[in-house]
């Protein structure tokens, strides 16, 4: 990557150390060119001000987290989870985000039904979609690690999010962005999948977001225990050109989820490591 | 399942209390009918002494570990897995094993070549088939839990075992058992899977051992956190109820990783709720 090939990076990166206000100072500050929110931060000091304080910085939001969640077969929990979408979503407007980075949800406590589980997230993914496509809002389904499908995610693979976009895409046009809906494609998700290569070029057009981090070989947590680009196995280059060679044309977001090592450490630190791993890694 | 349907249990399950003797002893003791072995364990006290304490319990072995682990890109590593798989093929045979559990193997220290550790896993597998065939011993191709694909098994699905049980398959037999090769279905490593049901389809006439176990929704470690059936997640009597449909009809397997709670108890109490979970949560 040229050494002034612009990034972006999550703010739960972050997190521990910076708010969201010095999050956006702290990444334009170090030629960060955009940024990844969360619903919990924005909601802290409003999105109008968060929309006007990443403005001002300069920075453009390549995600706004969390959209999705729907897998609860409750309907009070499920009426909760769609209202809260539609709340995101007017929230990723306002913040002018590339997309909402949407996850299916877990397995509700109790329950095995997988398939069902699967079918109430395509479900409320439909019933929210209209929301999303009035707002001028891209819905970016991200599958998760296989080890997090019953805590977080029953969308597993790319496969799967292709099959649900083109599911979703009831106007047929399954062939890019825009309805609404795109997919996103995090390294740490999908590294080890054998069909990558055949589903990232099945999403020509569609990716909306490009996480990075990697994968420890000494991996000790299955949700908070990423690794810094080049630090792990990922062979990241290559999942990058072919996401490239997909029309993927926006910045790749630096996402890392670490309680025992980068959310313990000086921001400016992570900060300044995320762009030279950037360079050197991705 | 009926109350008087035989089980095997993996000697992993309670390998911190009792040695391969006294597993064997245990296992029959209580009214298990089969019993999956470990090189490790075996070669303790040697693999004909072994045989002949099993055959005189009158336990089945299920299955024998551990074969593959064929990633190594250094010739002399290689080689000497080679080796060991060979005399892995000697002990299932003498073992009157049903098949060698055969695990792809992980990515080498410093590797990023996830394809490069799959084709010599592969190679490996053909090199070491004629001595399977020859020996009258199936190898069973195991896929594990995506969370190792870097520890170890770069096989990460069943759609992937049946892609290798079909190149492997030079003469052409590739919709059965025999010729050496076979595959493994283990809950625990495919609950996840979107292809599952597909992919078991596919497998007809060639899953040679079926494992269980069962997964926790607050599973703490990648490797060794494992569930009792009946415990977790898993919808084991409907991935049971595909397997045998498929044409399975060996002992049910179970084989539980779980450092923090069964290795810990007494192996007496392990053995009954396993047979008792095969009634009621398998």
């Amino acid at each position: 990557m040229p050494a002034d090939r612009p990034i972006s990076i999550n703010i739960v990166t972050t997190r521990e150390r910076w708010s969201l206000a010095q999050a956006i100072d702290g990444y334009a500050g170090r030629g960060v060119a955009g940024i990844g929110t969360w619903s919990e931060a924005v909601r802290e000091i409003g999105t109008t001000q968060a929309a006007r304080r990443i403005r001002d910085a300069g920075l453009t939001v390549t995600g706004h987290l969390v959209g999705g969640l729907l897998t609860d077969a409750d309907p009070a929990a499920r009426r909760a989870r769609i209202d809260d979408n539609l709340r995101v979503i007017e929230e990723a407007a306002e913040l002018g985000a590339r997309c909402v980075v949407t996850i299916a949800g877990g397995l509700p406590a109790g329950e095995r039904d997988l398939a069902g589980a699967r079918a109430r997230a395509l479900d409320g993914l439909a019933e929210i979609l209209p929301a999303a496509r009035a707002a001028g809002v891209t819905l970016g389904l991200e599958p998760l690690h296989p080890m997090i499908c019953a805590a977080r995610s029953v969308l597993p693979t790319l496969e799967m999010a292709n099959d649900w976009y083109e599911a979703l895409s009831a106007d047929g046009d399954t062939t890019g962005l825009g309805g609404g809906l795109g997919v996103v494609v995090d390294v740490y998700a999908v590294w080890w999948d054998p069909n990558l290569a055949r589903e990232i070029d099945r999403a020509k057009g569609r990716i909306c977001a490009f996480h990075v981090s990697d994968w420890l070989a000494e991996t000790v947590d299955l949700r908070l225990d990423r690794g810094m680009m080049g630090d792990g196995v990922i062979d990241i280059p290559g999942i990058r050109a072919m996401v490239e060679a997909a029309g993927f044309d926006g910045l790749p977001e630096v996402e890392i989820f670490s309680a025992r090592d980068w959310w313990r450490r000086d921001p400016d630190e992570v900060v300044r490591t995320a762009i030279e791993r950037c360079r050197t890694a991705v």
